[in-house]
């Protein structure tokens, strides 16, 4: 199959995600991409705070109890610690996956977002079709639970969503800085 | 230059790395893919848990407190809280980056690692070089003190190290599944 093709069928389908669209802090990125002749985006997160469950010793099996691509409140965070599982605090910076009609610009895109500061950037997929990763690399990473009790005092939780927080507006500096030079491309 | 003079440099060259020299939990394997003719490794790091002093508002600059590539004593780790500026403990699954002759060389290598659990792998250089990085997901990153003062419990810093510890032996399994594959190539 085309390039073209296969760009027509990927953006004419149902979008997979949790929310079943894409999320409104990455939407105009994508745009900007899938604008072009030679790109289109396969899937996309702007970056987020989550807070996952799971069994202490099963810890692929997770069930998501919370997940927001915005500035989250403390309170309604809190809220959600209630489990007999294990519960950790995750944040995550923007993914976004772009395929690319030819290796040479794979390598342009590749070369665009490094300079901005997406360092976790690379081609995933050579082989039958050319998907370029790129990662924002903030992320935080801490239990909040273990087998059901709390094992955070409110206050370190408190500064635990605060540093997410903080991460999240240094992500969101990268994507605006992104959308701006795909705006000039 | 040519694939085999550049290889004969680069493994020539004095390691640049903090401890100055490739830690044993990656050696076998940096052993076995430079042992191929069409691959050399660049850079490596077997996975980590570190002690990170940084200031609050100059996240970027930071001290290296501690670094250990094996299980990290909870006394030890302890003993270096000591700071007027803020410190996170992280753990950091292993990172290899291996330059490969060809691009039909990087995809041979993707699919391999990638069938044993490195997800995050993609070629981060596609035009003078073709390198491909290869990275170990688990992570944990969290603030143990922040301006001068400590903001976690012992025995929630015990928690984090003890959790730091598992995701580096599921790390370890994955080097030695990749390391068993790499012998019977």
């Amino acid at each position: 199959m085309t390039f073209e093709l296969d760009k027509q069928n990927i953006l004419g389908k149902i979008d997979k995600s949790q929310i079943g669209t894409i999320d409104s802090g990455i939407a105009e990125i994508c745009d900007l991409i899938n604008y072009k002749e030679n790109y289109y985006t396969t899937s996309s997160c702007s970056g987020r705070i989550v807070l996952l469950e799971s069994e202490s010793d099963k810890k692929n099996e997770v069930n998501w109890l919370f997940v927001s691509h915005d500035l989250v409140d403390f309170n309604e965070a809190s809220s959600k610690l209630s489990s007999e599982k294990d519960i950790w605090l995750r944040q995550e910076g923007a993914i976004l996956h772009v395929c690319c009609k030819t290796i040479k610009d794979a390598e342009k895109l590749i070369n665009l977002v490094k300079s901005i500061g997406f360092k976790r950037t690379g081609m995933i997929s050579v082989n039958s079709r050319f998907i370029v990763e790129i990662i924002s690399s903030e992320h935080l990473c801490a239990p909040v639970m273990k087998k059901g009790i709390k094992v955070v005092s409110d206050e370190y939780f408190k500064l635990l969503i605060s540093e997410a927080k903080y991460k999240m507006e240094k992500n969101k500096k990268k994507l605006n800085k992104l959308t701006k030079e795909l705006r000039n491309l």
